[in-house]
C-alpha cells in the first residue's frame, strides 16, 4: 500500500529474532485487504502465519484471547501505539506510519484558520512525523502553535480515538485546533474534547474543513439522549469484552448508583455493540455503555434507544450537570 | 416466559451450592428478553448476575473466555446441551424444556406423511420428551418409527444445529423424516444431512410443513458455489475463535491441500464470520469455513463470495465428489 509504510523488514527481523512458529496478524479496517500480503511475506521465512478478521478499531482491542486460544508465540499490531501495560502475548506494534506529505493540504488549511491566532495541534501516529513541518508552517502563516503532551499516549499531539489527553491539556491555551489526518472521526474527537472550533487536514483527500457542525450536532444528539434516558426506569450497564474495553468495577458502580436513584439495572457483557445485539432486549428502556465511548457518541443515530457514557449517566440521576460533562469533554469518563 | 421452563428452583440451589458470587448468564436469541427476569432472581440470592449479550447459537458457542476474563464462579448456559469435554469453569445447562403440547400439531403433520410408513423422528432438546407420545401417535396412524442414538448427543432423537448423526444413523431404515420443533432451521439440517423428505411440526405456531423445497433450493446453491469457487485462485481459510467451532488443524490441513492444487490461501481467524468482515479481503475470490458449517449453508444468500464447507472444499480439488458430499449429508465433515 503506497501510502503507509508496513516495516516488512522490520517485521522479518523480529519473527526470525524470537524464533516465532505461528503470528497472528492484526490490523485496522481500512488496512484489511493488505493483510494477506504481509501474511505471505512471514510464510516465505517458514512461519505460519493467521490474518484476525474481526473488526479491530484500536490498540484497545488487542487479539490477546485470540493469540493465546490458537497458541501463536507473537502479534503484529498494525495502526495502532500500545495501550496495553502488561503483554501477555509478545506484541509488535507496526505504526503504519503515512507516507504521503502534508503540506499542501495544511496550505489549505490556512484559510479555514484565519480568525484564530493561537492554533493547537494534533494527529494520530501515521502522521506524527509531520507536526514539526506543520508547526513551522503555521508560524510562517503569523499563528502560535501548542503541542499538548501528557505522556498518556506515545507522542506529543498524539490523539485516538478514546484519548484526547494531549489536546485537553492546552485547551486552555489556544483558541483553535488543527488535526492532521484522514476522515473526520478523530478530529471530530478532538472538537469533542474540548468544545473548540476545530479544522481538519486530510492529506489523503488533501481537503481542510471545519468538523464544527458535525461536533455541533452531535453535543445536540448527546443532550437529547440524556433527556430521553432521564425517563427511563430499566437500564442495561454494557461491559466491554474488548481487552482494554472491559471496566466491570466502573460498570458495577454506575448500576449501583442507578439503583440507588430508584432505577432498575443489569449487567450486560458484549464483545460487540450493535444495534442488533441492543434490540434481544425489549424491556430494558436505556443503555450505559462503559466500553469505547465512541460507540455512543459516533453510532447514536443507528441506536433505537439512548446509550449513554458513563459521565452521561451521572448526569441522569445528578451527580454531574450538563455544563460540567461539556467541560470535561464528552469522551472523557 | 410461559412456553419454556427456566428452571429457577434449580439455578437457586445449584448458586447457593457452589457459594458462587458472581455468574454468567448465557441465552440463545430466542430467550435473551428473558436473561434480565433471571438476573434478577439471581441477584436476590446476593449474587453478582452479568448477562452475556453476545449472538448465542450453541452449546459449541460457551462463553468460556468471557467468564475466565470476568471472573465469574459459574456459567448458567440456557437452550443447549453440553458440547464442550473439559469444563474450564462450572458451567449449569437449563435445556430449557418446551411446556406446551405437541399433540395437536403432529396431528397436522399426520396428511403430510400419508405417502410415507416408515418414519424417522427427530427433535431440539426443547422437545425430546414428546417423542415417546409422538411415536404413540404415529404408530396409532399406522406408521413404523424409527428413533437414532449414536450417543453423540445428550438424548435419542435429538439434533443440533450442526449434528444430525441420529438421524443420519438410520436414513437407510426410513422413507422420511418428522420433525418437532420451531422453526425450519433444524428441520433443514434433518433434510440436508439425510436428503429425505422431511416435515416439521411446529408446535409454538401449530402449524406442519414440508421443507423439501427448501432444502433443494440450498442444495442447488452449494452446487452453485462450488462451480464458482473453481474458478477461485486465491482462498481465505476461515478458522472460528467460538470455543467449541475452531478446527485450526483442519484449517492448516485445507489450506496445504489447496496449495499443493496451486491455489493461494491465508487463514482468517473471526468470532462472527459475517458479510461485512469478508468484505474486507477484496483480493479473495472464495472463502473455505472450518467453523460452523452453518453459516456456509443458512447465510449463502448474504455473502457475496463462494463460502464453502471443507467437505465442499474437498470437491473443489477432486479429493471428494459432489456425490459422495450428498451422501454424507451437507453439515457432516
Amino acid at each position: 500500500m503506497k501510502d503507509f509504510d508496513l516495516e516488512e523488514e522490520r517485521i522479518k527481523q523480529v519473527v526470525q529474532k524470537l524464533g516465532a512458529k505461528r503470528v497472528l496478524i492484526q490490523v485496522p479496517e481500512g488496512l484489511k485487504p493488505e493483510a494477506p500480503h504481509i501474511a505471505k511475506m512471514i510464510e516465505k521465512l517458514g512461519v505460519q502465519s493467521i490474518i484476525s478478521a474481526d473488526p479491530c478499531y484500536g490498540g484497545c482491542d488487542l487479539a490477546i484471547a485470540e493469540a493465546e486460544s490458537l497458541g501463536v508465540d507473537l502479534i503484529i499490531h498494525y495502526g495502532h501505539t500500545k495501550l496495553v501495560k502488561y503483554e501477555r502475548v509478545p506484541t509488535l506494534y507496526i505504526e503504519a506510519r503515512a507516507t504521503l506529505k502534508v503540506d499542501s493540504t495544511v496550505e489549505k488549511a490556512l484559510p479555514l484558520l484565519k480568525k484564530w491566532r493561537k492554533i493547537g495541534l494534533a494527529t494520530t501516529v501515521q502522521h506524527v512525523q509531520t507536526l514539526d513541518e506543520v508547526r513551522e508552517t503555521l508560524i510562517r502563516a503569523g499563528k502560535t502553535v501548542a503541542i499538548g503532551d501528557t505522556r498518556r499516549l506515545s507522542y506529543p499531539g498524539q490523539v485516538v480515538g478514546c484519548d484526547y489527553s494531549n489536546v485537553i491539556s492546552i485547551a486552555k491555551d489556544v483558541e483553535a485546533f488543527l488535526f492532521i489526518g484522514g476522515g473526520q472521526f478523530h478530529a471530530l474527537g478532538v472538537a469533542l474534547s474540548t468544545s473548540k472550533p476545530t479544522i481538519a487536514a486530510d492529506p489523503f483527500d488533501e481537503r481542510a474543513f471545519s468538523v464544527d457542525a458535525e461536533a455541533q450536532k452531535i453535543f445536540k444528539q448527546r443532550w437529547g439522549c440524556i433527556e430521553e434516558a432521564k425517563k427511563a426506569k430499566t437500564f442495561g450497564v454494557l461491559v466491554g469484552m474488548k481487552a482494554m474495553q472491559k471496566r466491570l468495577d466502573e460498570a458495577l458502580d454506575i448500576k449501583k448508583k442507578l439503583e440507588e436513584n430508584g432505577k432498575t439495572a443489569y449487567l450486560l457483557a458484549a464483545k460487540e455493540i450493535t444495534p442488533e445485539i441492543l434490540m434481544e432486549f425489549p424491556n430494558v428502556d436505556a443503555f450505559v455503555n462503559t466500553a469505547c465511548p465512541r460507540i455512543s457518541l459516533d453510532d447514536a443515530s443507528k441506536f433505537k434507544k439512548p446509550v449513554l457514557t458513563i459521565n452521561e449517566a451521572l448526569v441522569i440521576i445528578d451527580k454531574l450537570s450538563w455544563e460540567e460533562l461539556c467541560k470535561k469533554g464528552l469522551l472523557e469518563s
